[in-house]
C-alpha cells in the first residue's frame, strides 16, 4: 500500500519525514511511501536506507510549501504545487491509499474537505486523537477540525469515533460519552442538550455526559466534544508534561534521599510525562473525509512520523473510511 | 473579622467545614467564624476546640440544605433557611465580611448574584481558581459561574482578574492572557475576536492569546476564558492527578529497582499528583459580587476548608472587593 507523506510538513521537517519514512518502511515490508516536496530537500536523508527499504520510497515532486502561519484554506487553493496539496491530490486520484503531514492542522483540514473531499452526508470532518489512560485509550474528538460545532457536528462525530474504534479495538459497541461541564443531566448549552437528545435516540452505547476528569481516566471508549474544546484539553495536557518534566529535573537537583529515588525512577517518570503529549503517540485521524487522512504533531521526530504511517496503514488495513461510508448508508 | 461558613455544604460536611473552622481559628487569632447549619450537626465536630478558639466559633441555625443535585437557582430562591442561603444573607447584611461553601457550585453562582449582589457595572460574576506552576502562579477565570460568555464578560473578567492578581501577588501589572485554540490572532471564534480588540484597548498588560499548554507552565499570571473552557481544564488536570496517583501504585508493584526508587520518591510524587486538583489547593473566588463569596472543592476534607478561610480572610485583608469597584469607577 503506497501513502503520500508531506516532507515539508512539521517543525523537523524534511528530516523528521524521510527518516520516518524509512524506519516505518523497514518495519513494515508491506507499505510503501511517497515523500512529496523538493527532490533535493529529500535525496540526503533517505540515502542511508537498505535497498529493499529504497525501492519501496519514492519521490514525488512538488515545490511550494505551505508554512505554519499560512492562512488554511486560502494557501491550500493558491498553492497548487505545495507538498501538502499534492500529497492530498495523489489521495482523491486514489495514487495513493492515504496522506500523512506534520503541518499546517488548519491546512490539513481544509485540504481534507477542499482536495480529498467530505463523506457524502457529512457535514464537517473531526479531528480524533488517542488519550491513553491506565489500561484503555479513549478517542476524543474533535480536537481542531471544527472549532464551534452544531449538535449535528457533534453526532456525526460521535458515530464516526465509534465506528473509528470498534475498528481498532475490535469491541462491538464503544462506549461514549458527550462531553459537558459536569455529569448531570442539566449541565452543557443549548447545543450539547441537542446533541444529547440525538445521541440518545442514536442507537449507539451512549453513557450521556462525562467531564474534565473522566477524560484522562478513561471512563468511556469515545468522548465527542467541540474542537475549540478538545484543542483546549489536549493541549493542557502537553503542558502538564512538560511541567511534570521540569518538576523532575528539579526534584533531581533537591536533596540526597529523593535525588537517589529520583535517579531510579527517571525512565519511568519521563515514561508519564510523555504520556500526556497524546499528539505525539501517533497519528490523529481525520475522520469524515473520503480517504485516509492522518495528522502527526507539528514537533514530530522520525519515530513520530513511522508511528503516524503505522496508524494510516492499519487504519487502511481496517477499511476504516468504507466503515463509516457504509454506516451512513443504514 | 466574621466569616460565615455553610457547614452542610461538600461531600463530607458537616464534619470537614467544622473541623476546618476550629483548624484556621487555631492558625488565625484575628478570625472568627459562624458555622451554618442545623446546631445538632455541628455541636460535635467542635468540642475538642481549644477555649481561645471556641470563643470564636459560633453557631448560626439553619434547617435546609441545598443538595448537589438540587436546581441552583430555584433552591436559592425558594430554600430560604438553608445553610448557603442563610450564610450568604450574612454578606448581605454585612454581619458577615464574607461566606464560604463547599457545596453546589450553581447555587454558590446563584446566591452570590441573587442575595449577595452583583457589583454594579459587571454583568456576570467569574470563578476564578489558581493554577500553580513552576515558580508562579495562574489565576484561571471563569471555571464555571458564567458557561457561555459574551465578549464583555470576558473583558470583565479579565479586568476583575488582574485587580485580584495585583491584590494578592503585589504585581503591578500582572500578565493576562486570552485562551483560545491557538496563539495565532486569527484563532479563536467571533466572541473571542472582539474581547481581543475590548483587552487590546484597554491598558491592560494583555499578552494576546494563550493555548491550553501555556496555562499549567505560567505563561501569563492571569488567564480568561468562559466558565465552560475553564472547568474543562481544571476538571482535566483533576483526572491527570488521578491518573498519576494510579500510576504510581502500579509503578511500586512493577520491577524491583524502580520499586526502591518510588518507594523514596512517593512523598514528592503525591506532593506532584495533588498539584493537579487545583480548586483543593483552596478556595476560589466569585469576582464581581458585592462581598466576599469563596467557593471550596465539594470534596474538601478540613485541611483545604481551612485553606479557603484563610483565601477569605486575605481577600477581605487586601481589601479585594472594594478595589473591583473602584477600577470600574475610574
Amino acid at each position: 500500500m503506497l501513502f503520500a507523506l508531506d516532507a515539508m510538513g512539521g517543525d523537523k521537517a524534511p528530516e523528521a519525514p524521510c527518516k520516518g519514512a524509512v524506519i516505518a518502511c523497514g518495519e513494515d515490508e508491506s507499505l510503501s511511501v511517497a515523500l512529496v516536496g523538493p527532490r533535493g530537500a529529500i535525496e540526503a536523508h533517505i540515502k542511508s536506507a537498505s535497498p529493499s527499504v529504497r525501492s519501496r520510497i519514492h519521490i514525488v515532486e512538488a515545490n511550494e510549501v505551505i508554512g505554519m502561519g499560512d492562512n488554511p484554506s486560502s494557501s491550500m487553493r493558491s498553492k497548487k504545487n505545495s507538498s501538502l496539496r499534492v500529497a492530498m491530490e495523489m489521495v482523491r486520484s486514489r495514487e495513493a491509499v492515504g496522506c500523512i503531514s506534520a503541518g499546517n492542522t488548519g491546512a490539513i483540514v481544509a485540504g481534507g474537505v477542499l482536495v480529498v473531499g467530505r463523506i457524502k452526508g457529512i457535514d464537517r470532518p473531526g479531528l480524533a486523537v488517542p488519550i491513553p489512560s491506565l489500561r484503555k485509550t479513549t478517542l476524543l474528538l474533535d480536537v481542531g477540525a471544527t472549532v464551534r460545532c452544531k449538535a449535528l457536528n457533534l453526532y456525526q462525530f460521535a458515530r464516526m469515533g465509534s465506528i473509528y474504534m470498534s475498528s481498532i479495538t475490535g469491541l462491538d459497541a464503544p462506549s461514549l460519552g458527550l462531553f459537558s461541564n459536569g455529569s448531570e443531566d442539566i449541565k452543557g448549552d443549548e447545543v450539547i442538550s441537542e446533541a444529547r437528545e440525538m445521541l440518545l435516540a442514536s442507537g449507539l452505547n451512549f453513557e450521556g455526559f462525562v467531564e474534565g476528569k473522566d477524560v484522562p481516566v478513561g471512563r468511556t471508549d469515545v468522548v465527542v466534544c467541540d474542537g475549540f474544546t478538545g484543542n483546549a484539553l489536549i493541549k493542557f495536557g502537553e503542558g502538564i508534561g512538560e511541567l511534570v518534566k521540569t518538576l523532575i529535573r528539579e526534584e533531581l537537583r533537591s536533596g540526597i534521599l529523593p535525588k537517589v529515588g529520583a535517579l531510579l525512577m527517571t525512565p519511568a517518570l519521563k515514561k508519564m510525562a510523555a504520556r500526556f503529549e497524546y499528539e505525539k503517540n501517533g497519528g490523529s485521524p481525520l475522520l469524515g473525509v473520503d480517504g485516509i487522512v492522518i495528522k502527526a504533531h507539528g514537533n514530530s521526530r522520525d519515530r513520530a512520523i513511522a508511528g503516524a504511517l503505522h496508524v494510516a496503514s492499519s487504519f487502511a488495513g481496517l477499511r476504516g473510511t468504507e466503515r463509516i461510508k457504509e454506516s451512513l448508508e443504514l
